[in-house]
């Protein structure tokens, strides 16, 4: 325990005395604190999880570590960060309907959140890896992407609400720090916590040598340090969601930050677009059918995201952007200012597209989509189309007309051999 | 009196016994109250400015009223803003010394700065009026716009300390959303405070028609409000520079605010554009030499800053961005990297360069260059070749290679009839 906090970090044997006398748990999980059954299940970097079941149900229990799981106490971490992914998750709840587990219950000095549990759900990597669809996941990704992006920005807020909400997550400074040191800086030097697959180093030295591109990740970083368009989720790949073969949930926003309209959405595609580039190594037969899926996947989500990002244009339009006093209220259609914001949207999302596919391979948090392969000699090459692909979207970010461009791009990198 | 704050706006006559008795004050002024002379000669939109003379010297004493004071008190404005100005005057000094007045006393809850009197220092728009040289002014605007830039942003300041100081500013409000409205978009509608001179109503249809320009004036308004590149003076035009023959001094920067790197000097180039437009009708045979040395000024400042931002890259970029890990640690120049800095940085100036020249002559608050013109029959030619230089620079601020392009473009707009 912390003496001057009273923060403790809870364990399997001392969260039913700690939790048992909550109401708002015990309503949900029953008062029968001894019939209570404990698993810790954190499989992520940073937190604690516990699934905590009993008579009457079962609730998540999620509780922040002051370090770095992943890297240990040498690496501490701020507490706060659970006071920041609550209020993400009640913004998102309003903003997003239906989109992320509901709480139960939030602790700030424990650092604590009960959450509803989410069954049967799995994390959407795991069934990527797997080879298992989700129905009606484009959809609901695009939808969120799109309402999150537009109803957090000064397009729909009045401003002094934006602007407090600021205000409060400028408190957040050690988590978007991770973010921009690990995505967009760590890939192109050779920093301490780097690690990568052997038989890579031919292709990164070749990234590093492209001074322009270090340029470009700059100056995405310096967008993603400085643009307050909209509060993302800040940490939206396919482990930040959970689904069944037809419903999908969001979780675990605690890189959540006011930050480009494009992040969330840029970070996504790039994660299905890493799980496409390491099917081969994942199964055998029905590989083309299953790649064809995911990047169906991508062009669905995106489309769905401009088709709802008009819709709440035309239909929420309340905020101090593009008023309709200078649009409509003069007989102007105002659809060429939503192209132009849309289009600053996308050459934001494709560059943090490829940088996400370059930090996920050569920077400290890879993903389990190449992790999982064994062999170094199946892995790199696959990891070598990902990052000479990824290279591309940030040169071109600006130039690419839709998804499918980038469904295409994509096919044909997963027919270049670069090692 | 404000019951429940204790705030009283000062009078000639309560300033005495009511600030009589402040160490800092009597230091400077002298302790025998009754030998203060004491005159309120605030002439700006906003705030009482008193210069108080005694035995020891003289000081301003600047003091915040509760309503915008051009309009009255169906306008109310915080008096929190004295709060923000006198932390963006500490900031500035620090960032570029010898720039702004120094602070003598600061009061809170009266919202009251004591502050330097500067004299023999004219307002500079003035001196412009009146055809006055200011020598060394290019220099020293130069050096203030790429200073207070670059050590206000992460280029320079350490991202924990840049984001504590986007929080605390965030929470000036009311003043950025002055500059929203009135600056970003009452031009472009037909806003009830918005006035304008007899004669242009044809040249505004053709501004208020064009859509695509009406675009990028809210795609600036959109990095303006969340774009927290560094703490910019927020309103930095002649009427907030003070000049000596010799030597000159930035006062007034209650509209601080986090926003785009080029944001300052863009608003600061648009005023000097107006003096320019505007000389034809302050004075006579004289006029080519002065207009000239007004361009000069302009192309001045902007070479200055550059040179300035560049030797602060060099040496002191000492944040988080584009760090030297990724270029000079790598035997690879950094200098597309800071041209490209720049390049965004000119982009942002033209485009509100552009703007500034437009709401100056058809929002609410206008500038005293084309003001004091009394015949509407000469100050509307002159407005409206601003207005329309003003539009080919929103249209185009992408393109011009530098301040040269911008000069030769003002000599042919001088020269245009579009009434």
């Amino acid at each position: 325990m912390n003496e001057s906090t009273g923060y403790e970090a809870l364990t399997v044997d001392t969260l039913p005395a700690r939790l048992g006398k909550v109401a708002e748990i015990t309503a949900r999980v029953g008062a029968d604190t001894a019939a209570w059954q404990i698993d810790e299940v954190g499989d992520g970097n940073l937190n604690l999880v516990f699934i905590v079941s009993g008579a009457a149900g079962k609730l998540i229990i999620k509780q922040a570590l002051p370090y770095v799981r992943l890297v240990g106490d040498s690496w501490p971490l701020p507490l706060y960060r659970a006071y920041y992914e609550y209020h993400a998750l009640t913004r998102q709840a309003v903003r997003a309907p239906e989109s992320v587990p509901s709480i139960v219950f939030f602790n700030e000095v424990q650092a604590l959140i009960a959450m509803e549990f989410l069954e049967p759900h799995v994390i959407l990597r795991r069934k990527l890896i797997r080879g298992e669809r989700v129905e009606g996941l484009a959809k609901f990704l695009g939808e969120f992407c799109a309402q999150t992006a537009f109803r957090g920005s000064e397009l729909s807020m009045q401003s002094a609400e934006k602007k407090a909400d600021v205000a409060l997550f400028a408190g957040n400074v050690e988590i978007p720090a991770i973010t921009e040191s690990l995505v967009f800086t760590d890939p192109y030097f050779n920093a301490e916590r780097n690690n990568h697959t052997l038989g890579l180093d031919t292709v990164i030295a070749q990234l590093r040598a492209d001074v322009a591109l270090k340029v470009k990740a700059q100056q995405m970083l310096q967008r993603f340090a400085s643009n307050t368009e909209t509060m993302v989720h800040g940490d939206l790949h396919s482990g930040s969601i959970m689904s069944t073969a037809t419903e999908s949930r969001v979780i675990d926003p605690e890189f959540v930050q006011y930050g480009p309209l494009g992040f969330d959405i840029g970070m996504l595609c790039a994660n299905f677009l890493m799980a496409y580039f390491s099917q081969p190594a994942h199964r055998g037969g029905d590989l083309n059918e299953y790649q064809r899926w995911i990047l169906g996947v991508i062009k669905k989500t995106c489309e769905t995201f401009v088709t709802e990002f008009k819709h709440l244009w035309e239909n929420e339009r309340t905020g101090m952007l593009y008023p309709a006093s200078l649009f409509e209220d003069q007989g102007h259609d105002s659809t060429p200012a939503c192209d132009a914001v849309l289009k600053g949207i996308w050459t934001d999302a494709w560059a943090i597209c490829g940088i996400e596919m370059h930090r996920r391979c050569l920077s400290l948090a890879h993903n389990a989509d190449f992790e999982d392969i064994e062999d170094a000699a199946i892995r790199a090459p696959l990891e070598a189309r990902n990052l000479m692909m990824g290279a591309e979207l940030i040169h071109r970010a600006a130039e690419f007309k839709s998804a499918t461009d980038i469904c295409e791009l994509a096919r044909t990198y997963n027919n270049k051999d670069f090692l």
